[in-house]
């Protein structure tokens, strides 16, 4: 067995269950050196291996040599700005002046940000202003109509871009102004050559995983028989049927979904199920379901460890719980999460999405998590490497001290000590 | 573009880079759900897409999939039990004996643990005793030879079990007694049942990653003119050409690899590059690079989240650092990273191996870091999910805790509060 | 210099700033051991001493020695009980039945304790339930009239009994049923014997240390002038004049206040004072200041020490802190803090008083906390140190583990390695 | 009762164990505000109180209002200045130039001090260097005729100081160069003024408490008889007699003594008491016992939360334990602590003093520690809360971080979210 990148044409059939097909493959094929590690040996000792499955092989083109490719031009590009934000009004104007006078592009930008009062006064913008497409969210859908994205402002408004494109999302240039931050690498100044450098395709692409979140209403129900059989074990096999439930909202959330006790002066009680099964039950603030994007935003503020955007894996992050011993954890990406109150629990929970959409969640309603299939498509400064370190350094302080002998050291004056 | 599991042949050369394959792939090719996450969209709103590079792509079968199988029965087993515990000794003999006598295998022990006084003195074994082959760690090599390990005792066992296999491990199953470790999942008191569960084959297997670790002493020497061309970015892109230099030591380890201070009262201060580039320096007790087997070890000890060993990634946690904001980071599987002395400092390092091989690091010296291509293939004993979490609540009591509300919530006294 | 315990009565004025006086002291009087430490040298090499200040010295009897005792015997008795908790029914009646029919005692109830349904329908119950004193919270005050309180039930029973004495508190007895807990140190089972020692005087008492909480609404002016002319320090000297604004509530909190983000999705902003002067800003979740009782709750959850109820100080937890660097600090108990919303905060924060009357604070208002000098008096069952390190052990399994080898351990399985 | 500051003079002795004493005190005493918190009530409900007993009521002079006077012109003083740092070598010249020239003082050097070859070399200082009395360190004590230290470099210098005084230490006035320490507050540009000031007395001290630690060597024996005969309670009131051991060392730490595993790769496990009674043990790399000012240094690198320096608290710190749970704590200064290798250690452990004079301890050693009455007078730069503060951001950047919404926040972006 080989495993290899093709072009694939069916060439003749050969019974039900296999064909031969012609497929076009570079000839000087080399195994190469991927981000999520080398491949691992398959034989182990003389006699064992693994035992092959074809049906279960994923083939995934290696994150680091990601670029992003354009099948025809772009035109669409919406424009996000973070508002109520004076100092960005300037730099919004020359970008919508650029984009539409030099690239000849369609812009599209929300309703309120053109409605801003110090927009409608400038005169000279107005020529511009008039030849924006503008949308409201909530009325006017445009996620199949955009071509890239360019963000202003902090990371606010690729959260904000993330939310808008729940399903496929184009990709994302980010710039900040003035400070880093995670997801906006891009600095203001060279704008015009950054965005040609996009344009010209070939630019390095992080795609940044999301959470498909499902909000089930009503109908869990603890499948009692299951229970009684199962064997002692420490950990409960509780196993929970509640394909009845209703779907009352499915969101992707790039950061985190949050489960916590909301206005309560109460603690949260829920339970947290991987795969159908009982993990355990987190008494405290909350908890908090992030991707590795994720892992440097609120999961951090709560004590979990940083996990670069391109390790395929789901972060669990509890809320001060209130077991000294509940370290945050990282699951596989490919586990289903789900989320509920726990039989005890004397107060509802609230669940948030990207700290938006805050609602109540009561006895019976689960909340479903999985790895999106749709990432947000994140173009890279640097590289998806020095980026993150870059932002880590910057936006978090991360390790960033005085260098410096700890007070313990005594040793610098005194020569007769070991 | 599709990727798929084939046989290939070639069918006809169209250039001297490109030709055609015949290849056979099974038709009804099942988009699976893998652990790794589903596959990722690869087009982005209508005009993006990933650029198809073929060489970059990685096959592979899924984890929670992976099942072990055999191609002949196996013939040789070694039995590693962990020394200076006289409660392991009737299980020790009671496992040799079905081994020997009921299964017919071929068994290796260690020499030390048959010159056991106790063991010697029993005249009942001295049968069983005068079958097994014996070999010295160091003296004799058995990698080759052996089909099976099985492991009684703690964990020490399994990482001893690794050491001695630094190329392709045979597959391990590992017994506690008395008390669950994280990588020792079986009850000793079914092991009749459990081996010949095993002997038949299509066991769940977690194929347990490994670092290669390479001490290169000497020669490490700062790429001035590198340095002095690059542009002055917050992280130096600092290059580093050790190429002249001579591998001293190359291990693989389970756990992790440990830079400290050693014997030494002062800190150690060393930097971290991740694929070439200076990342962080580490100032404080030392440095811990672990797997994800290992953030449940020394890691979680030092403060790292725990990760699940399915995730391919490594983690990087710092011991007792001297800045608040150090906090643990996970990175790709595939990076290499290189550990080194700091220019500045005074003091030498040491570094150890899963605990063992203890040496010291000098001005010059360097440790370079990748993930192995040789996992050690564990035999679960439930699944790899459920192994996991059990021992996580067992060994490090994770969450455990008495239901109870928190001291805050004075509410149960008085209703007349929200 | 010496600083003497005495009786003292004037004896000859000297001039308007001092007199003689005539003291009696004991003769041999024996510098002792005190939990406070001892008494530090205060000459300090041949030349330099501290400036005696005789108005600044402070004299505070040992807490390891405090003694409870008795100027009359006790008569009125509170109880307080967890409701909605059906297994404390028969212990409570148990109680009461003993208080006034064995110990002749006046027993004060809230009025819904005894309306509770269960207690109204117990015949057998009836003669007792009608000797009970009962009162509304919020209605009638009792707090001058009780002279020792026994709580039954969880920590929040506690809370809420320091919640109804906001001067100075009655000796509180806290009996636990089932589950130890901080504040609860008495088994239920010995109950007559141990009530009848804290009778017969001279019980072990720990003076735990309350926090007076005043909210001032509106009126907090950055003065300006202070601000322009102070020199460029990195710690802005900030003072700030509220002594016009309105207290609109005063509390004494046992565990703790908390200032966080309430309903809101976003964070909290808030500057933290200390003695006028603004020492940090907290973005993040909230914070917490808390007694030394208060760290093994709330603030243990987000992160804190452990800090002995005996230590005087008071602890500062940020809440999931943005800052990676932003640690729990521990200040003297003298000083007063003040937390006000930050001036670019834009929104608002919620306070709450040991998980109690939550309310809003805006912008202009101050919560200004300090030590209360009317503690809980909570009667020992053991000890202050023993009943604290074992209540670590049960309600937080404080270090809690399994003996066992860490998994780095490799030596068990090899002697030949070091 | 009422407790008062004194000057004293025996005035007549009534009976053998009491006198009257003539004593003369401030007439307008007045209750005053001290750092310790406010005296607490000791009358608790309308019939208890607190058991007055004179012989356990402590006298001490509120922290916040010390100030260092000179009983004599200071005339011996004692320059310590960090080795191996060319850059001190202008400042120290300077200084010592101005203390043997214009205040005509008397100073003390360490002899490798002035043996430095750069300023052997330095003709120019040749006449003040033969003015300086040197002193080696082990050799020559100057342990009584020292009226000040003045440091010159790191906190290190202030450590090595605090080692040279075992009994009272001199008035210590430590000067940084560059960064900002804990122990150094001083700008060395305006030496001349603050050193002046100093002179003048009235200076605001900090007496930062030590900790007296004595190495046992031998003879700890469990008392088995007392272990037999006890309850059998939760954590176990094991005594332990050392009373037959000989004291080998005995020495006070100003930050902190630390156990370890020393350059063994194997966990340390050791046991520590406090008063005599077992609290817990300590599995992991060690542990550390600190001063309030050893919380800033190795102790926070570990995990701990930082103390104010006059809180009368010692603080306890696993290194790395194995056990999640296993928070750092906070006694009250006057516990005694001890630690000992526990029964079933396999392995030795390592003590060092403020970094220094590591050795190895056996089983049957015992540490006993305990808050020492000689604390380093340390002269404060502006006062002892300011100070401190200072340094928590400039040392450890505590808090210091952008000031920017977490990258949860998309509510910039959207007014039609809540």
């Amino acid at each position: 067995y080989y495993f290899l990148p093709v072009h694939i044409k069916m060439y003749k059939r050969i019974s039900k269950h296999t064909a031969f097909y012609l497929i076009q493959v570079p000839v000087c094929y080399r195994r190469g050196h991927f981000l999520h590690g080398p491949y691992p040996a398959t034989h182990f000792g003389p006699k064992a291996c693994v035992l092959p499955n074809p049906t279960s092989v994923m083939h995934i083109q290696d994150p680091a040599s990601q670029r992003l490719t354009w099948s025809k031009p772009p035109l669409n590009v919406l424009v996000i700005r973070k508002i109520r934000d004076e100092t960005l009004l300037e730099p919004f104007k020359e970008l919508c002046r650029f984009l539409v006078e030099e690239k000849h592009l369609m812009v599209y930008v929300e309703k309120k940000v053109v409605d801003d009062g110090s927009l409608m006064r400038d005169d000279s913008f107005s020529a511009i202003c008039n030849q924006l497409c503008t949308f409201r969210e909530g009325f006017d859908d445009i996620s199949d109509r955009i071509d890239l994205i360019i963000c202003l402002g902090g990371d606010g408004t690729l959260l904000y871009a993330s939310s808008l494109f729940q399903g496929s999302v184009p990709p994302v240039m980010a710039f900040h102004l003035g400070s880093l931050g995670f997801l906006t690498p891009f600095k203001f100044e060279s704008f015009r050559t950054e965005v040609d450098k996009v344009f010209e395709g070939n630019a390095a692409i992080i795609l940044r995983s999301r959470l498909k979140v499902k909000v089930v209403k009503g109908m869990v129900q603890r499948n009692e028989q299951l229970l009684s059989t199962q064997e002692n074990g420490i950990l409960p096999h509780n196993h929970i049927n509640n394909e009845a439930g209703k779907i009352t909202l499915q969101l992707q959330v790039l950061n985190e979904v949050v489960v916590d006790r909301g206005p309560s002066s109460y603690l949260s009680n829920v339970d947290l199920y991987l795969d159908g099964r009982l993990i355990t039950s987190v008494q405290g603030d909350g908890v908090i379901v992030s991707t590795p994007t994720g892992s440097t935003a609120y999961a951090a503020a709560a004590g979990a460890s940083m996990i670069h955007p391109n390790v395929p894996a789901i972060m669990v992050t509890p809320i001060c719980p209130h077991s000294l011993s509940f370290r945050p954890i990282v699951v596989p990406a490919g586990v289903e999460l789900m989320i509920t109150l726990s039989p005890d629990a004397r107060n509802t929970a609230w669940v948030s999405f990207d700290g938006r959409k805050r609602q109540e969640i009561q006895h019976g309603d689960s909340i479903k998590i999985t790895t999106s299939c749709f990432p947000v498509p994140s173009i890279c400064c640097h590289d998806l490497v020095y980026d993150w370190f870059d932002s880590l350094a910057q936006c978090l302080h991360w390790n960033v001290r005085k260098k410096q002998t700890r007070l313990t050291d005594a040793s610098d004056s005194s020569e007769t000590e070991n």
